[in-house]
C-alpha cells in the first residue's frame, strides 16, 4: 500500500495543505516543517503523485528532446549533457526520434505535446518552420536543437555551423589542397551552412569550385558511412579527382576513408579528409579523422540552463524575446589531415574548441 | 486558447461522458460515434490531457529506460528498438542514464517511479537487486533489460551471454589460437556470463588459462576503448603474450587494436581479437573487428512486446510469473580474426545472428 500525503499530515499532527505546500517549498511554511516533512518523507518512503501534482502547479517536470536519430553519437552526447543538468533540478527528458523524417517527427511532436511538457527540444528535420509554429502557439516554450529556420524566432542553441565550415576549409588549404570538394548534409541549417562556409572560404583563397566538386550524401544518419563510400567512388571517377575533402560529418568521413583505404589511396598525403563533430570513434577508424569539434555535450547544458532559466523564471519576470545560444568549435587534427606541416601535431586541439 | 473535451462533445451534440469514453474506444461506443468524434479532434486540433487522464484511467502512457550510458551504442539501438514498437501504441519512452553508477542509479530510478510509470525496464548497474525489489512491490511492472540477478525474479529480455562467450571462444581455437586471454566486463551477469562460457570452452578443450591472462577491464562505457589498450599493454609484459583475445565487448576490442597496430602487431596473424556486440562501427576500425552480434535492436522491441503484453491483458487476464527472453547471437567474421582458414569469409554471419 503506497503511503500518501494524508499520511504524512496525520503522522506530524499537521494539515494536508501544510504538507503540499511545503512538498512545494512553499515561503508561507517555516523552514523547520518544512524540514520535518521532508524527514518523515524520506523515512515513509512516500512519493508524490506527479500526476496529481501536474494538475495543480501545471508543470509535468517532463522535458522533451525529439532528435532525428537516437544512433547518432552527436545526439546521444546533447541527450547526455542536456539530461545531466535537469536531472539536478528534478526534471526528466523524455527522448524519442523522428528518424530523419519530417512526417513521423510532426507525429512525435503531436504526442509529446500532450504531455504537457515543460519545454520540447527539437532538433528538427523539416525543411521550413510551418510544423513548429503551433508549438510556440501552445505557449510550451520550445528550443531548437542544432538546426534553425530562417524567419521563425524561436530559442536557439547550436554550432556555429557557418564557422566550422570555414575553419575545416582553411585547413585543408593550410595543407596545401588546392582541389577541394565538399559531401553536403541533409538540408538543415547545419548542412547549408557549412557549405556556405566552404564555399566562401574556397572563393576568399581564389581556389575554384567545380559543380561535380559538391556531392549531396543524404542525411548524416548511421548509415551515413555508406553515403561516405558512395560519395569518394564519385569523385574518384571524375578526370580530375579532389586532393582534399570536407565532409558534412564524422561518420561520412569515416566511410570515405574507408572507401579510399580499400582502393589504395595514401590519406593524407593524396587525399586529406576531414569531418566535423569530432566523435569520440575518430581516433579508432583505419586514419585517425580530423574534425572540427562541436562541443556536443556542452550544446546539451547549454539547452538545459536555457529551460531552466525559462521554467523557473518567476511569474511576470519572465525573458522577452528568444535566446540563440552559438557555440564556437575548434579544429582538432589527426592523421587524415597530417602532412607534416605547421598544423601537424595530432591530437591537438587548436582554436576555442 | 486550448480546445477542451467540452468543445467536442457540444460541437457534436452528445455528452461529455461520450466524447471522453469515444476517446478510450471504449466499447459501449458505436464506431460510428468514435469516428466522428476522431474526426472533430483532428479538425479542432484537440490534445487530450494526459494529466488528468492519465489521473482517471491509472495510466501515463509513459515507460521509463534506465540506460548505463546514453552513449554506449548497444543500448542506443536497443532504445531505438523499444521505442518503435512502444510509439505505435501511443507508448512514449523517457531514458535516463545511471552512468554505470549504483547509487545514481537508485535516484534515477526514484525519480522516474514518481512519474507514475506504466512499466520500467533497466540495465541495471547494481551487484544486488536489493535496490530492485521496491519497484516489483510498487505493483509496477520491472522488466531487467541485458542484465539479471540471480535469486530474483523478474522479466528479463537480454542475450544468451554464455553462449556468446562460447561462440567466441570456440572460433579463436577454430582459427588456431592456443593461448587465449579474456577482458572481462563489469560485474553484472553479461560480464560473469561470458566468462564463464569462456572458461568453459577453454576447459572442455584442454587448453590452459592461467589467471594473468583474465584481465578486469572496468566498464563497457565509451570509454572502454582506453580499458582494452591497458589491458594489451599489461598481456604484452607478460613473458608469454596471448595469441587470442576474447574482449567482453567491441568497445574494449576496438582499444585492443588500436594498441595492436600501434605496437606493431599484427592482427590477426600474430595476435586475432573479437569482441561481443557487432557495432555499426566494427567495420571501420583499423582492422576490421569480428564480433558476436547480439541483435541489440531486437531486443529493445521484445522488451516492448513484452511491456504491451503486461500492460495491455484485461483486468484479470493478466500473465502470472515471469517471462524470460533470451536471444542467440551469432558469429560475425572480420579481419581481425580473418586467417584465411574455414571461417574466413569476412562480415559472414555464422549462426542464428
Amino acid at each position: 500500500m503506497a503511503v500518501k500525503m494524508k499520511d504524512i499530515a496525520d503522522d506530524l499532527g499537521i494539515s494536508l495543505v501544510t504538507v503540499s505546500k511545503a512538498l512545494r517549498n512553499h515561503p508561507d511554511i517555516s523552514l523547520k516543517t518544512r524540514e520535518r516533512v521532508a524527514a518523515r518523507v524520506q523515512e515513509l518512503g512516500y512519493r508524490p503523485n506527479l500526476a496529481a501534482r501536474s494538475l495543480v502547479t501545471g508543470r509535468s517536470m517532463l522535458v522533451g528532446f525529439v532528435v532525428p536519430d537516437l544512433m547518432h553519437p552527436f545526439f546521444a552526447d546533447v541527450a547526455k549533457g542536456l539530461s545531466a543538468v535537469l536531472r539536478e533540478k528534478g526534471y526528466f527528458v523524455i527522448i524519442s526520434s523522428s528518424e530523419e523524417d519530417p512526417e513521423l517527427e510532426c507525429k512525435e511532436i503531436e504526442h509529446m505535446m500532450a504531455h504537457r511538457l515543460d519545454a520540447l527540444v527539437v532538433a528538427s528535420s523539416q525543411s521550413s518552420a510551418e510544423a513548429l509554429a503551433p508549438i510556440q502557439q501552445s505557449g510550451t516554450p520550445l528550443i531548437l536543437l542544432d538546426r534553425y529556420f530562417d524567419n521563425f524566432e524561436a530559442h536557439f542553441v547550436g554550432s556555429d555551423d557557418y564557422n566550422a565550415g570555414k575553419i575545416a576549409t582553411e585547413h585543408l588549404i593550410e595543407i596545401g589542397c588546392k582541389r577541394i570538394a565538399h559531401i553536403q548534409g541533409p538540408d538543415t541549417s547545419p548542412g547549408s551552412r557549412r557549405l556556405k562556409g566552404f564555399l566562401d572560404t574556397m572563393r576568399k583563397h581564389g581556389l575554384e569550385v567545380p559543380p561535380e566538386y559538391i556531392i549531396k550524401a543524404g542525411s548524416g544518419d548511421v548509415e551515413g558511412d555508406e553515403h561516405g563510400i558512395q560519395a569518394l567512388r564519385t569523385l574518384q571517377s571524375l578526370k580530375r579527382p579532389p586532393d582534399g575533402i570536407f565532409c558534412f560529418n564524422d561518420v561520412i568521413a569515416s566511410g570515405v576513408i574507408l572507401e579510399a583505404v580499400a582502393q589504395g589511396i595514401d590519406v593524407p598525403k593524396t587525399l586529406a579528409v576531414i569531418g566535423c563533430g569530432n566523435l569520440h570513434s575518430n581516433r579508432l577508424i583505419r586514419v585517425p579523422l580530423s574534425s572540427v569539434d562541436q562541443r556536443s555535450n556542452e550544446i546539451g547544458r547549454r539547452a538545459a540552463k536555457l529551460i531552466l532559466d525559462i521554467v523557473q523564471a518567476p511569474e511576470g519576470t519572465k525573458p522577452a524575446g528568444t535566446k540563440r545560444v552559438v557555440l564556437q568549435g575548434g579544429l582538432v587534427v589527426r592523421a587524415s589531415t597530417d602532412r607534416g606541416g605547421i598544423s601537424s601535431r595530432p591530437g591537438k586541439k587548436i582554436g576555442k574548441g
